[in-house]
């Protein structure tokens, strides 16, 4: 018989016995610390109705997790055979057996991913799950997990609490009614999650249905959006709104960081073209230019952190796309440019300590070249983690490598998860202190840094830095 | 008296005792595994004359080694004192003795780059030199080598069954009539050299002569090429001429990774204008931007795997090129971008398992930012292995940190020596071998993987990757 | 109490006993050789003048060194509380005790930064400082070094001295008359500080003041510039001025490294046009890119030794460069191409031997991409070292991992230390003295080079190619 599964206590440390006795001793101090996750994607209703469960195995660990379909999509697995339901009703696997046997079938695929190891960590973490899943145990362990999954403990509210989540900030459209943060801030439950204003539907004039989203702010702000000062107004509102809720950030998403500014006859004359549904390419680059300088303005003026993800072309598969919709697999990065495309906003608004804008990139040539200066520069701008593909143990010891040095840890924010598959959570969280730990480590024992900047380091990279850059206070 | 010269039997792996130790015993399982090379330059005729020779020390390192022959260019040794061929037929140096001088007095140039290590490999374990090659000891060495390489055990076939060669493919003009290839089939030896299909010169409008290449292709396909439907049906038999000789893949080249469907009319008349020598530079790309499409549909169509190697700028050095034409080291690679060059290809053809597009690049910047996720989501795509300048043991290192998180390892496709210099093919796949297995180590060691995972990966990366990427059966 | 505040001896050195033990051997040879600084922007007037001292620790350590400005100031300490002069007159912070102690508060800003690292070199080993400094300490070091820097020992000529600098080369404007360096020359002091001929501000037509530096060139060189051959000319009697003082190369920098040459006809009417103040944006880049070739050939005639430094993006914060101009650590890398842009340039001078052309390059993606491969094969074309923020341990492991194996150690120039900051230069040089032994210990114990090569290689990282490649002789 075969020896129980185990994580290794001492996974991404470095193999050199001097450094990964300093990396333990660090971790050791930070690992139990709470969750600070001030940026991602979870479904609120988890945590507004309290009898709320994941559902099933697959609905908890596959469904939301285009980490792995995109995985299994990339060797021939079709969509289909996965449960993703199609745009067109055509039928899809609805044995959710089956589809958990097919994703144990392709776990080789998996192999020295950051996927295999946060599905390694949840399963044994939180599921206590003593087998290695493979293709003979995947059904032993579908049981397990089912089981527990209908279990009060396993419910979301329980396991948030479980999980040690001090905060959880969710991304809600520009145009959401927010109804079901306020159902938790009213309930009798005290699970800190908070709203994040994500305006991208209505500041980017090519969003599919762009009219429609404008009807949506119109009818939830109670400003009738007829032009662009009306436009603003609405927005002005909104942020009010979620601030009201607890919301601490922004966040706006562009493929490139285009900022300029335009003037009150450009933008009103381009506005007007939009909600005739006459606005070019061109007319929909120079207004969310526009608008993120504007987004930058109110940040200044209602406290709201502002986050910037850059770089990510959506939907890049036009055949998946029409068959499946969003957020399946297929955003690829491309090449980012910041310091001649954040010039305008940050030449306005850079030199400004009560503004903090964080920047994101899917391109690490921009780290050290233009993203570090910037960081290393200007008092308004700080660096986000390494973001999407670059959250990995690799990807976090190139941006250690790349940024710390010029941008300093101090212009930077620690860690986001990002993630709407939740009990990715813990796990992501424990790779970002183990790396951070192993780096500050790495630092210790080449005579770069003291012990006293050593446990000072790893306590800012856990939550220190995370909580000060989102404001988030006890 | 000195010590005898040897190779380090652990280089290449990580010096922490740990991951050495557990490289070691992963090398040792496959360090003596059949070489699989299914993308290389090697002269055909080396085979298929039974009795043909390397020829002298000069003719088998150097002078087909332009690694070698653009590093001593770049210290001040003209090409004239190694005996390369002027285009002008002014005297070079015809004494071969007298150039492995001067490439002995020169070999501290070499440290510490791949191309030292390729030859220390090929000196020491095909050669069984025990002196280190310097000033001093080159004529000995010299002595020692074209004695050996008039001896019938250092014959090309001897030399290919001694190395444990299984399959060398080589890189074969559309417009070749693969005479040498035939002249093995029908021998009684029985090595696998197979063609490979290479049909720029006539995909690349703008290649010098492409008028001469069209009407050899009229010659060697028997159908005269009289327009685009001509030209295509020429390329469908060609294809169909190196499928009979056992041609695994097809090979392109182009300095952009653009590809664009062009309409039926702007084809024709882009292919009208080229036979009257009248095409643009734009039509140039263009053409070959479309051309790529149509092969891969073809591909889709005949099973043959496309290769494509993107982002070399040819004959930088205008100079050397007027008095000694291609293939003299100044290629020089430029910036690429594939996100949305590849694209119009990808969203025509890429959701199909049955079609295998494997994608090279000398920007390293896109392995993390698009190859990867490109590789990660599409079923037809697969990422190639660190190629030309990363073709090293660094090089493999940044491959493995940045592509295999996102990509995973099975969508890249193990190892190609891409090589015109035979005595590197074994040292090229032996440091690929160990910087694999150090890898795998690495992740071992840290946690990332089990033992059991271990062992499969580096069979895979060793063979079991480019048998299945590149359909090569028993 | 607390103990002895002390660098640790092993800094900078992997932590594997094996690479470390290597290390630690390699760099005992090579410590104690004399600094090379060939190129760098120390005022010459500290060593013209035989009774100049370096003024309070603030004028030495913290105003002239603007990595320390930008650190502090993007954590939000305005410029006028470190005492930096404003252009309006407005008051700042005249009490360089109160800027120290501002200072030392913020001190740990710079952990695990490269200019934390300088810091505490000097202040150890130069000052002998053995308190760590932070917000209690500050005065009491203050007070130390105060008193140390009215001493007859810390004079700027004494240091020199005792710091063993054998060469230090200033950066001078074509248009200065070298009367400090001159006054070195006469004196009976023999440390070596030699000029080095910068052209910018009269080589880009949109230098601020173009004109006014123009007839300062006439007035220097006594040839009245009216059109493009005096400009020419006036340009050449600078160079051999700059030469007769011992100048050993001349420096360029430019946002793109665009080189291209002008029919006679374009270069006059250009040079026409921005006399009479006309030039566009396009002639300013066009005239740019011409007079590198000039100067190129220049370089030819007269054997200096032409330096290029790419992709700094200056001034790009408009607020602070209103407030306090020039070089506050507002300059920005963008992105840098070379395959393309130095074509022109290398074509027509790339061949020739005796041309020394040094790139320098604020983008690693060209590294391994573009300038290995162009150091590798011209031989006119060498690659500087890691520059500004690339000047650190991380940044100088990324370039001898991505630059070696492809250009070869020998098409590399050793180190420059390119600060204005005096004491910083033996933490400098320091710092690449042990990241190069390291790097080199690292090729020993994996086997790629043996202890032979190992030696000659620091060596020459440390002294022999900078002596080489800027021509410094005895």
């Amino acid at each position: 018989m075969t020896a129980e599964w185990t994580l290794d206590p001492d996974r991404y440390f470095d193999p050199n016995p001097a450094q990964r006795a300093a990396a333990r001793d660090l971790y050791a101090q930070i690992a139990a610390l709470p969750i600070i996750s001030p940026h991602g994607h979870v479904d609120v209703r988890l945590f507004s109705e309290p009898e709320a469960t994941f559902g099933t195995p697959v609905e908890l660990f596959i469904l939301p997790d285009h980490y792995l379909l995109r995985m299994l999509y990339s060797q021939g697995v079709p969509l289909e055979a996965l449960g993703i339901p199609c745009v067109d009703g055509r039928p899809v696997e609805q044995d959710h057996r089956a589809i958990w046997q097919c994703f144990a079938e392709h776990i080789h695929l998996f192999r020295a991913t950051p996927s295999g190891g946060w599905l390694d960590h949840a399963l044994h973490d939180i599921f206590d799950i003593r087998q290695k899943l493979n293709t003979d145990t995947a059904q032993v362990i579908y049981d397990d997990l089912a089981e527990k999954l209908v279990a009060p403990d396993f419910r979301p509210r329980a396991l948030f609490e479980r999980l040690n989540i001090e905060v959880l900030c969710t991304t809600d459209a520009a145009t959401d009614d927010l109804r079901h943060h306020q159902a938790i801030r009213v309930s009798d439950w005290c699970g800190r999650i908070l709203p994040t204003f994500r305006p991208d539907a209505v500041l980017n004039l090519d969003t599919p249905g762009w009219r429609t989203h404008i009807d949506m702010l119109s009818a939830v702000s109670g400003i009738e959006v007829r032009d662009y000062g009306s436009f603003r107004a609405a927005l002005v509102q909104r942020r009010e709104a979620f601030k009201a809720l607890g919301a601490k950030s922004t966040d706006h998403a562009a493929l490139t960081a285009y900022t300029g500014q335009l003037t009150a006859t450009e933008v009103e004359s381009i506005f007007q073209r939009a909600l005739k549904g006459e606005a070019t390419a061109e007319d929909a680059v120079r207004f969310t230019g526009h608008m993120l300088i504007e987004m930058a303005r109110m940040s200044l003026d209602d406290g709201l952190v502002m986050q910037f993800h850059v770089g990510s072309y959506r939907n890049h598969n036009p055949v998946l796309f029409a068959a499946f919709g969003w957020d399946k697999g297929a955003d690829i990065p491309v090449r980012a440019e910041f310091t001649h495309n954040l010039r305008p906003l940050l030449a306005e608004l850079g030199n400004n300590s009560r503004l903090t804008l964080i920047v994101f990139t899917l391109d690490e040539s921009a780290y050290a070249r233009e993203l570090a200066p910037l960081a290393g520069h200007y008092p308004a701008l700080k660096l986000g983690p390494p973001w999407w593909f670059h959250d990995s143990p690799n990807g976090m010891r190139r941006y250690f490598d790349q940024v710390m040095e010029t941008a300093g840890l101090y212009n930077t924010v620690g860690f986001n998860d990002d993630t709407r598959a939740f009990p990715s959570i813990p796990a992501r969280h424990d790779v970002w202190r183990r790396c951070a730990c192993n780096w500050v480590a790495g630092l210790l024992v080449c005579g770069r840094i003291d012990e006293e900047s050593a446990q000072a380091m790893v306590y800012d990279l856990a939550c220190g830095l995370a909580k000060r850059a989102y404001r988030i206070t006890e």
